[in-house]
């Protein structure tokens, strides 16, 4: 069995540890808080009865192992997964400490939702084993991983990140350059500041957002990302002229926030060029047949759920059937 | 059978048509434009194909006229559905129009995206009976829609819109005060001019941003939204705890729009109070659960899906079991 050592716990360390234990990884655990044991095993509980109803062809567990240091967790791992405090001198600190143990054909990737590699990886020994690889919340079932490599990580350790990454099935995307946040924190935290501005105003509740969430763009984004979307709403006219009216939007007054960037003709070219590759010939009627099946399926699968959504979509049949 | 008309048609006037015939609505139908029967017929069986799959217990269809005039579709309308295109001065004269035929009991409103309600009534012979009634794409299958009323539209009527919309299938949502863009889409102008510098600077493509968003928070939004996500990643500490931890990170430079609100105590204080609202005494632990098991479904059902996405997860599924 291949070893992960996962570095740090709370709720994102132990939800590693339950990815790669439920994926068939043994993994060596090391975290000095007294309670790291405790999330761990409510955080595995979790997984364990989540997991498998997703994937009904699930390997043998793995064997957990809890380790009293660092040394004694990374020695003999293929990857390890850090995930201590966001805090850029705790982060090389345990960097340090985990590359003065383990081998140098490791992968050392990071949890850090904030952090550069290239922040992490100075005066490390080896920067060159170091990555970040960013999950997002619950790391057991969410499928996403930023994997984020600064110029001095050779293209071999990048696609042994991805093919490990996708073996314990995640869908890992390697970013193009390294920014702080990266890009999925920039986004919602660009959400995150305008809906506070609509919290300040009275505009509306947090229930109100995220109502407005749940029951639009999120359906949306579930299953076809912001460009993807606007590619298919745009109709057969196709994404360029969609881009063009959409640009002058940009100068209305529709946020306090106003420094945006001149989405001129080299830049709407850009996004074409990319959005049909995307769409690799797909025309815009096959994209709304494929947007409608997945609403349709993810509708009928929420009707079931014993949730607000659930029981939302439940009184809306009745509504339904009485009007 | 209650009657609704449509003014103006295209994607979004023939998808609120389509919402209302399926509803069990008479529906008269009103565009000028030489292909808006065709682009009608083409929304129309599309939500015929889609709509009756989610919901099993759909009333008999009601009946489609299509009318040569504003004033024939609108006369003897209890609901008339505005959707011409996004200039002020074309829906002035548009809602004129409507108003110099319609009921003064019929609600008369805007599909307008940007425009506040208090712009449409400007000039208008009864205010009172026009406000936003603002969609989102696909307007057949997506439940959201923001409510908008000016201050001199009579609470009866703001209720009234509500039941209606509720009792077509739709999750009406009623904004406390009216601004350029409502809410929703101010929140998608947030993350797409973010996404624009993204593309712009070389960071990810627009492939890999959807992906980001498809694999990672759409399939929390679908669900939970931002606040009620974040509240449960919180976990037990509770959401003032969480927000004042997030709080520093809007100084942080994670983006290029700078202008950002202070998260104040004040302002931290009305989200916990919003928040706590909202959960309506469920525990951190049930919220997870809640969001666990509508992932689970959403995913398990995302899988049979002959769509890029349920490719993907089947291939997940493959790997899955090679590993």
């Amino acid at each position: 069995m291949p070893v992960a050592a996962v570095v740090g716990g709370g709720v994102i360390g132990s939800a590693w540890a339950s990815r790669f234990l439920l994926q068939g990884w043994d993994v060596a655990f090391h975290d000095p808080a007294p309670n790291s044991e405790a999330v761990l095993n409510g955080v595995l509980a979790k997984a364990r009865r989540w997991v498998p109803q997703v994937y009904d062809d699930l390997p043998e567990e793995g064997t957990l192992t809890l380790c009293a240091s660092i040394a004694e967790a990374v020695t003999g791992a293929e990857w390890i997964q850090e995930s201590t405090p966001e805090r850029l001198e705790i982060k090389r600190a345990v960097l340090a400490e985990i590359q003065a143990a383990c081998a140098e054909t490791a992968i050392v990737a990071s949890s850090t939702s904030g952090f550069m590699p290239s922040e992490l990886q100075a005066d490390s020994i080896r920067p060159e084993q170091i990555l970040v690889a960013h999950p997002y919340n619950p790391v057991y079932l969410l499928p996403i991983v930023e994997c984020v490599p600064s110029g001095v990580v050779p293209e071999a350790t990048i696609e042994r990140a991805e093919a490990i990454l996708g073996g314990i099935g995640m869908k890992p995307i390697t970013l193009r350059a390294e920014i702080p946040a990266h890009v999925g924190d920039r986004l919602l935290e660009a959400v995150w500041r305008e809906a506070l501005w609509l919290i300040k105003d009275g505009v509306a509740t947090t229930g109100q957002i995220d109502d407005i969430m749940t029951h639009g763009f999120g359906l949306r984004w579930a299953q076809k990302g912001l460009f993807e979307t606007y590619r298919t709403a745009g109709g057969e006219a196709g994404m360029k002229h969609f881009l063009e009216q959409f640009g002058p939007c940009l100068q209305w007054p529709w946020t306090k926030l106003t420094d945006v960037p001149d989405l001129d003709d080299s830049l709407i070219d850009t996004i074409v060029r990319q959005s049909d590759a995307q769409a690799a010939g797909r025309s815009v009627s096959e994209l709304e047949d494929e947007r409608d099946a997945n609403l349709v399926a993810m509708l009928k699968a929420l009707r079931g759920q014993d949730s607000a959504a659930g029981a939302f979509l439940n009184d809306l049949g009745a509504a339904t059937s009485s009007s």
